[in-house]
């Protein structure tokens, strides 16, 4: 459904209701013919999105002339030819990934004629907000066709017209989609209506919200419904005294500068005290060769003067930007401590050739991600195999690190008998056989 | 600690971060010398142990006299030697238990020498806050040691004696086992303790309040930390037309009666139109003969004048007692629905001979624990087979259905590489591999 075609949240509400029962038991088979159909829909309108993307581009071209926005929240905006097809590879990727629901991940014998299955299944109801790139409604709306689950949407204004078009073909597909239901995928048009749903905490089992910390954090503070993300992606790198000084500086440099602006960039180094005075200099002077501000703290600016000085609010800072803070310490202690307060438990990585320290990093870092001698940029559902990536986790619940489809599924646990009451076990008169079939 | 041991909640708050960090790799020897100690420790101070508790037993008795306190109430804090053995038996299961943390539970080769891994690792710090059985101190503490979590508890006031005394006994277990931390334990003892400590979501990483449901749902609204728990236990059975109505009777009187106060025993039972003239009759015999007030539906109460009522509070109820409502539908859907509206997602059986019947019930009811004919009182930890339980969870998201150890852990990501950077992928100088290891 499309905002303005349902007149209250109420009728949203009992729709979703009835498109989950419908869709949760659909098969692989019949989800895979309607990923299929969207490809076959999205090509034969490709021409008409990309008109209507023109539109939003044709208006956010006046914002950025009057500095409004910024040039690359104008790039995130576009939908040209080549971001169309890397849309639809995305889809042919979905279709190749293994059905994440139905599946049995364990079973016991709790008695003859009394089994006992652990089976995954769709979450149900999930939200999904985010800022302005239009791609995201098909790669979320793709993922959540395979998983089984219901989606309500709600994209950036800036990208509306970009939007609806897709919205219209993706269900021109679905809807064409024999056996499946109406409703699979939702999307709300105004922010009057987003702020309603954040309150149906009886329908809605999921919002994953992608966009800046302080737009996740608002999120958070304004459902009941559990929120899945990352608010902001602080991380470490320790170079220990053991390490192999060449990798630390092409780790520390690809971490920092590969992509500044993604939530894996790192944005602290911490280096040993043992090893400061020969490494800090080689590892300054390449970031500065790479375009990157350092900012060092007092022990740091001590030994090089010309460098910035940082103060406690840096040790917190995301900068998403060639900015780079650098933190002396004594012992891993310190560099574990200072990790476990500062950070934000997403990535962080240990450079060392003694397999102690790591050992020792690895069993004290509260983080998702925790990486030996690699790059922090490694941190992502698609490097990691997953084939697709909702997003990245820093709860310690449920999904933690890289989600991907299995982060959208629950399960159910199913009990077959034959008639069997507890009272004989509680009597005594039968026992449990408790055996492990799976 | 305990309460009166810390002067403020800042430095409870220290305390339990540095016990956190230490005691998370503790190996499995260590964990179970740990337990071996408590059960050591718990047996020389036995008598010392029930002493405490009669004086509980004492202030309780004159409460108990003024009718401020029910009977089961009273009996629910009293510790004998029956229930003290009980107790150290539980621990003595705890023992056996598989170690839920530091297990591989996936694994991706990315790139040669780029191997990644699923490792489970214990969640950090866990509040239980409990009402009045002060063997729960004794449970909960032997589940956290195993799992290598810290815990912070608040027992209730009326057991105060007694939990010191168990804290002081676990405690003091704890403190003579060899290398390990302080303060893996903790007992708050007033109710502005724990309303501090539901502030604390920045070390606080889950909260599972053991209670009625309006204390759970109170809990819920004023913490920021996730909460594992179930509010209500509203559970259903559906007599599906191919039900064998012998095993349906005994499927329900099971359900109701072995035990009406527990979450899983059965509120509302749904029975077919089809078979309703001739189901009802029998149903409500039984009921009555095992002393069951029966409040129907209107249908039921034409073909039965001298039952009860049922009005929409009826289907909402958990009447944690020897009250039933029943309700005739036509077919499934009309089940699905029912339960999928009023039920608590948390145990609903369907009695049926037909497979078909079943799975429909089981794909399109949205709630942890489904039966085929079998007593909904099965669903529970320990006849599950998990060999103790924390709870049962009606979140979708983590742990749901009973808790067990596993439920206390969360998982890292941890990837070991060579110094590998993220550029030379991204140039397509090299390509992932992908290939599971596990």
């Amino acid at each position: 459904m499309l905002s303005s075609d349902f007149e209250s949240i109420e009728k949203l509400k009992e729709e979703v209701n009835i498109a989950k029962i419908l869709f949760q038991s659909a098969s692989t088979q019949r989800k895979n013919e309607a990923l299929e159909n969207m490809i076959k829909e999205l090509e034969k309108n490709r021409k008409k999105i990309l008109k209507a993307n023109e539109l939003d581009l044709k208006s956010a071209k006046q914002l950025l002339d009057a500095g409004k926005i910024t040039k690359s929240a104008y790039n995130r905006l576009k939908l040209d030819d080549d971001k169309f097809s890397t849309m639809i590879e995305g889809i042919k990727e979905v279709i190749k990934l293994e059905d994440p629901v139905n599946k049995k991940t364990w079973a016991m014998k709790l008695d003859n004629e009394l089994d006992l299955y652990r089976q995954s299944c769709p979450l149900g109801i999930i939200g999904v907000v985010f800022e302005s790139r239009p791609d995201v409604i098909v790669q979320v709306s793709s993922l959540m066709v395979k998983s089984g689950n219901i989606v309500i949407m709600k994209g950036g204004k800036e990208a509306q017209n970009t939007n609806i078009a897709l919205y219209e073909t993706i269900t021109k597909a679905l809807n064409s989609t024999y056996g499946l239901t109406k409703n699979i995928v939702n999307l709300l048009l105004t922010r009057h209506d987003f702020h309603e749903i954040l309150k149906l905490e009886d329908t809605i089992d999921l919002i994953i919200p992608r966009g800046s910390s302080d737009f996740v954090n608002w999120v958070k503070d304004n459902t009941r419904i559990p929120v899945l993300g990352h608010s902001s992606g602080v991380c470490h790198i320790y170079v220990e005294p053991l390490a192999d000084q060449k990798k630390a500086i092409d780790i520390c440099i690809d971490s920092k500068i590969q992509n500044p602006s993604a939530c894996n960039a790192v944005e602290t180094i911490l280096i040993d005290c043992e090893i400061l005075k020969e490494f800090l200099p080689k590892l300054v002077e390449k970031m500065k060769e790479n375009g990157v501000e350092v900012r060092g703290c007092k022990m740091c600016a001590e030994l090089l003067p010309d460098i910035g000085i940082a103060d406690e609010d840096d040790w917190y800072a995301e900068y998403g930007d060639k900015i780079v803070a650098i933190k002396a310490v004594r012992g891993i202690c310190a560099a574990v401590n200072h990790i476990n307060k500062y950070g934000s438990k997403h990535t962080d990585c240990i450079i060392t050739e003694d397999k102690d320290a790591a050992q020792a990093f690895i069993n004290n870092v509260d983080s998702a991600n925790l990486f030996v001698n690699a790059s922090t940029r490694f941190s992502d559902g698609f490097r990691y195999g997953f084939g697709a990536e909702i997003g990245i986790s820093t709860n310690k619940l449920h999904a933690r690190g890289p989600v991907g489809l299995e982060g959208l599924t629950t399960y159910k646990y199913l009990l077959y008998g034959k008639g069997q009451t507890v009272h004989e076990y509680c009597l005594g008169k039968k026992t449990f056989i408790h055996e492990r079939l799976l």
